[in-house]
């Protein structure tokens, strides 16, 4: 999507860690007009492939993730990252590494809110080693539900979570791709 | 907002310790085109309001507020729950409390994303005491901006965290007010 990688240009910021800052617009404050044709691009992209709902975890890919929902019209669910009072005892969880914040965490789903039925889209705002992917497919496998796709806003490509994701035959789409970023400069894949 | 009060007692759960469970269309599982509906309810509400800006707390404010951007056409940004990596520095902070988690934990945003120029519309899935509530509005006082008002998509009025706000002179506006809430019966203020 060219306006996107336009956009981490003009507005994204490398920082110490190879951590590329998007707060501006996707994960912090979220640019609402500019995260609904994120939204309406994923529903382009995955318009035929049959799907009942979408999945993403909290809280940085509720965002796209519902503005996604809105243009493919189907429910949105978010895994929780941890066990809350108000969760409910039966969850379908799992342990997923974080390295932003350098510690593992839990995530879950109530049970109630995926069936075998479902045919499931998975999206996240980034895609980089593919921790947070993984515990987003043992989720559905749990569930007994097919993966229709996964789909990131943008995938650090260079980090081969994507790529090991598309080895194994899941369609993985994403709206940017960044293949390298060294200091200031982001190379996106073509 | 007579549909949302159909809603929550059609698919609500009244759990022990005061809980009322709408996590399967409000906030874990969401009713897309319901949210959308909560959304543009916000959006006529405030509409004379000159709101510039939403401000909601992760997790479960992302998409009731972002659903209400999308109608008023105005940026969103959602509060952090603790001072992560990629977060920077420069935050405007507040301590909540958290009955449901009983425990206490920062919120912060960073100061980039709400200036003195703004008038910031709060926006929230529950009121409850009003603790969120009040982490929001220390964030707005720090920043230098106006607030609009509050809208919660459920007050438990009983609780009277919005009529506290309400006497201070902020705008509340809920869409659904739980006067009393005793066993499985919910009444709503009329």
């Amino acid at each position: 999507m060219k306006a996107l990688e336009e956009k981490i240009l003009a507005e994204g910021k490398v920082c110490p860690g190879d951590i590329l800052k998007v707060g501006g617009f996707l994960n912090q404050r979220i640019d609402t007009d500019f995260i609904f044709q994120m939204g309406s691009e994923i529903s382009r992209l995955f318009e035929t492939a049959r799907v009942t709902k979408i999945l993403t975890v909290e809280a940085s890919g509720i965002a796209i993730a519902l503005a996604a929902a809105h243009y493919l019209k189907v429910p949105m669910v978010f895994a929780k990252k941890s066990t809350a009072k108000n969760l409910g005892d039966d969850v379908y969880k799992a342990s997923v590494h974080s390295y932003t914040h350098g510690k593992d965490y839990e995530i879950a789903v109530n049970t109630d809110y995926i069936s075998p039925e479902d045919r499931v889209l998975l999206i996240d705002d980034f895609l980089a080693t593919g921790e947070a992917a993984e515990g987003l497919i043992e989720i559905v496998r749990q569930s007994g539900a097919e993966i229709a796709g996964f789909c990131a806003a943008i995938e650090k490509g260079y980090q081969g979570g994507g790529d090991s994701l598309r080895a194994r035959g899941i369609r993985v789409e994403s709206l940017a791709i960044i293949d390298e970023m060294i200091g200031e400069n982001i190379r996106f894949r073509s």
